[in-house]
């Protein structure tokens, strides 16, 4: 690469380093997170995880809250980029299309780089409550995670061609976020149980299939009020 | 209480004593594990909490190991006397009111002492994996869960007059887990969404329900393979 020549070139090369060296220390901060908790977590481990000069997670990161934050945001961010690669070939995806990525990213947990994001986020999100620094990040993770699966919800009812009923789209989420949560803590902290990705996606259409199932018996007054129609 | 009188009478009043400090002691550990997750947790801070003499908790239980799995052993015992008692009045209850029972427990979650004893859980949990000995006293409790969920499943059959049919069960019973476990994870977690009893009961309905459906779907080779009817 050639040297920098203008003012603006420095202060840009500077700019795009101590980015770079955040991502770096977030890394090993999630990392670290994710094998001994929040409460493993502290600059000068981090420096140590990282590889770099005691000091450098106090430069870039004063305090713990700020710390947290930082890392709250790369998780987002990672997040963000996860999302992205998912929808880059599918603007418009059917709902089927869209269970099959979700039912892949919910099975990525088991493996790397994402175990370590996932065990970091739950960690997060279970010390957020002491940690008001933190719990901003997480409503944003937990917003985003919510905007996806709703345009699953929203791409299915297309698929059908069916008008959008917002009351049923929004329960629908809401127990299916549920559900892909559920999975997720299981996922993440190693369950003995087998999941397939047919599995997944059977049961995420299962959840769906089965609020709608309800929704149009409370819509139906003279329908059978227990709801329970187990087949 | 009359001063005990035989041998017996004194070993029996010292076992008594012995099993009553213990469920103290862990007592005093879980609301600190909720309070500050795992690395909160030190032998001398679970004696300041409880109100106990300096040393007492090294007594009882010597290791960092024992007194995680002293925990997780009283977390089992707390689970056992909730079932015990949600069961008490209601032996073969109807699968309607062990749904109401199950969306009472959830809510529960959001309040003393089970908030705590949920937090306490999913932190012990979340560090099972890297603490082998808490992780045989996880496997119990989410064993002792699993089959409160089955007897539901089982019972909401009984209920419609069906054969039991154990490849639906088995799948109805993993999909409710996940979303009960979901909610669960975000009960404790202060979740802003609001949720009735009623709305929790329609859900584990929903949930049944729709993998019912699915279920049927595929016994059905002729039906629409998408297995995605939104009404």
């Amino acid at each position: 690469m050639a040297a920098p020549r203008t003012i603006d070139d420095v202060e840009n090369k500077r700019k795009h380093n101590a980015a770079e060296r955040r991502r770096q220390l977030c890394d090993a901060a999630i990392s670290l997170l994710a094998d001994e908790g929040p409460r493993g977590l502290s600059h000068l481990k981090v420096d140590r995880q990282a590889g770099v000069p005691d000091g450098t997670t106090s430069f870039y990161y004063r305090t713990r809250a700020a710390l947290l934050q930082g890392i709250a945001d790369q998780l987002v961010r990672y997040d963000a980029e996860v999302f992205t690669e998912v929808f880059k070939d599918a603007p418009n995806s059917s709902g089927r299309v869209i269970a099959g990525m979700l039912a892949d990213q919910l099975l990525a947990v088991r493996s790397e780089p994402q175990l370590s994001r996932t065990r970091a986020r739950l960690e997060l999100t279970m010390s957020a409550r002491r940690d008001p620094g933190v719990a901003s990040g997480f409503r944003q993770i937990s917003e985003s995670y919510r905007a996806l699966v709703e345009r699953l919800v929203l791409a299915l009812h297309h698929d059908n061609g069916l008008d959008v009923d917002h009351a049923l789209c929004d329960e629908q989420t809401s127990v299916l976020m549920a559900y892909l949560s559920g999975q997720t803590f299981a996922l993440s902290n190693d369950s003995p149980e087998v999941l397939t990705r047919q599995d997944i996606e059977r049961q995420i259409h299962a959840v769906l299939v089965g609020v709608a199932v309800e929704h149009a018996a409370r819509q139906t007054p003279s329908s059978d009020s227990s709801g329970v129609r187990a087949k």
